[in-house]
């Protein structure tokens, strides 16, 4: 068994306190995610022999012999050897999966929230497809403004929250809307203020992490996903929709959609979606999910089929009708009912499920991991926060074991 | 529908950047947790009828009247009322639940971390007790040293770590003895390693966390549950009992045990769990559940249960026994088998579902939430960081948006 575990001694006086002493604590741990660890894992499966043969020790120790057969393994982890038990080593069950009902009923009890933009000129359904995609009123039409207010009229961010329950869980969807996008004559200056707030969410939520006494939960009204919608022009990309995606994808999780995708034929919207993904491809635009974020070879396969079929043409309404005798959500035109959930008719199933049904946490998770982080680390740089400053701790300080250690005391 | 949202329009220029320029983002959703908010709810719903007047503009835009009934409440937060959207609302499903199992398998991929301490004299058979919770050899026992490293040893932390698979789930465990805890014939100053170990991973942590470029996942080395021991004297309390408790309960959570409880008659048992309990109200010792973290009643109404049956009489093994054709884990005697999982027997079970199926979640939570919660506000405090020198981000002050504002840009 010797070695075969991670163990180390930590500090206590007999070791003398010499390399624990200042204000680096020692952890026997190894520094990396448990992933990390696992994947190293799968290399010295070959071991398995010499394990067993170092559980004999353990087998001894037991009256009846177990049933189990106790197959450890060594694994590596920042060069310090960890064992694995698997399920079949242990004698018996222990429980450990019942965290995930902890964290279920937790996440049940507080609800989560969910923050979604959406961006692009008037008459393109922005609202009308929030609400399909909610199967609620989340988001109101803007009345159309008269023409003297129209010419007024930039950019206003706008934002509107619901709590939506469904089956017990309790979301907090709030949707940020950015009515006069691209409607004025001239439509520079646009984005700015879509950047702008987005950056103020990052702020304040970067002051409320840094807050000494902060709250146990931080409110988050972080933009988790923006979906920008492409009027249905057959043509390409146009400079605006260029200027937005190039300098908002690296801030936010872009979902271009392409509106409207009904008065395309099936030719029209290929051809359309294929000019939009090479235009997309050549401005170097980053849109979600990104191929750099991908965690493992499972969700690459996963996320290059999705970003295979991006933009989703879509279709939206909130009106349903008799089709074959079932409600479904669609368009009734003199031609026939466009089937907005029919995947067979537009990709607003595709959208839905990328937002929702599979992406949902995932879109939480980079905005939090990445684009947060990302503007976190630009704003202590630029404001020159040494967090050296934070010194020693002083319990530390008080035990008169530092003397040694006061000149290494800077991490 | 007027004013039934939460809804208020956000910057832009045409809204003047007056009030929103200084560096404080705005955000119109409430600053409080969704819990609050529903419980806010309760109250409201006698305004249902109202609110189902306020929903007509919204299903005459419905060709086909949908089935569902619209209730829409109002929800007081923070002053902001939001509405509610209940499952019956709802125009068709939306899949809102599935972000539980986007978590799920986040959290299956990811695994999860939890550190247990073990304190209390040797021989009173701390390593058996967390081998049987975890059905597998993660603590080995300490060999008795001979005689003279006897007399020299002082409390020496030792930690190791495993990496146990159960259901396809993944726990990283670490278990932290502290061997020589009680051992020696003057026994002060035992509990300082241990308190100095436990700060050592908050500081830690605390410096991964303020870190410019941090790791995505913090490495969590900090002790989440801290088992402490006490022998079946039969007595009451002994003075390192309430020293260890009353100095280490505010920054850890203890869970304390009574070991080989199997010495024990069923009165002598009662009577000394009684004389225990007695003692830890007398002394403000405060173990795990702690009543202030309570969450809510029906929370309360669980823990009350389990803090009315602390101090846990526990018997630990790791040897099986056949009892009715069945194998059990438990201790033989000439008397019988004292079956260690058997609730009729000892309170193991008791024990196990508290650390592991039920709580192990909220010992972590607790671990983050309060006690490294403290420990970050005392270091903050006594170093004198100061974040208001995050000062302006570059993004703001470049807007030339700033220039009345600048006197309250300090948050």
């Amino acid at each position: 068994m010797e070695g075969r575990e991670e163990e180390r001694s930590i500090l206590g006086e007999e070791n003398g306190g010499e390399s624990k002493s200042e204000g680096e604590p020692v952890c026997s741990n190894g520094q990396d995610s448990m992933k990390e660890e696992e994947g190293d894992c799968i290399d010295v499966k070959t071991e398995k022999e010499e394990g067993e043969k170092g559980m004999e020790e353990w087998r001894q120790t037991k009256e009846v012999e177990v049933e189990a057969e106790v197959n450890m393994e060594v694994h590596q982890s920042a060069g310090l050897p960890m064992s694995i038990i698997q399920g079949s080593d242990l004698f018996g069950y222990v429980g450990i999966e019942s965290v995930l009902d902890q964290m279920r009923r937790k996440t049940m009890k507080s609800g989560f929230e969910f923050n979604i933009m959406v961006v692009g000129q008037s008459g393109l359904g922005k609202s009308t497809l929030v609400n399909t995609l909610f199967k609620s009123k989340v988001s109101r039409k803007t009345c159309t403004p008269n023409y003297e207010e129209k010419i007024s009229r930039t950019v206003k961010l706008h934002s509107v929250s619901h709590l939506i329950e469904e089956k017990g869980v309790k979301l907090k969807l709030t949707v940020v809307d950015t009515p006069g996008f691209g409607d004025k004559i001239n439509n520079e200056n646009c984005c700015e203020p879509i950047m702008k707030y987005i950056n103020e969410q990052y702020e304040k939520y970067l002051r409320e992490e840094l807050h000494i006494n902060r709250k146990r939960r931080i409110p988050d009204t972080r933009v988790h996903c923006c979906i920008y919608f492409l009027p249905p022009t057959g043509h390409r990309l146009r400079p605006i929709d260029v200027e937005f995606m190039k300098g908002l994808g690296n801030i936010v999780s872009i979902v271009p959609v392409i509106a409207k995708a009904d008065t395309f034929t099936i030719e029209e919207r290929l051809q359309f979606k294929e000019r939009i993904k090479y235009d997309l491809a050549a401005n170097g635009i980053r849109v979600y999910p990104q191929k750099e974020y991908d965690e493992d070879p499972e969700e690459r396969i996963l996320n290059d089929r999705i970003r295979e079929s991006i933009p989703f043409a879509v279709v939206g309404t909130d009106k349903e009708h008799q089709v074959n005798g079932n409600k479904v959500l669609g368009r009734k035109t003199k031609w026939g009912i466009i089937e907005v959930e029919n995947i067979a008719h537009c990709e607003f199933a595709n959208l839905r499920d990328l937002l929702i049904r599979s992406h949902l946490q995932d879109l939480k998770d980079v905005t939090h991991n990445i684009h947060y982080e990302t503007y976190r680390v630009r704003r202590l740089n630029e404001s020159n926060m040494n967090f050296s400053g934070v010194g020693l701790p002083s319990w530390l300080q008080e035990k008169g074991t530092t003397d040694k250690s006061e000149s290494d005391s800077h991490l």
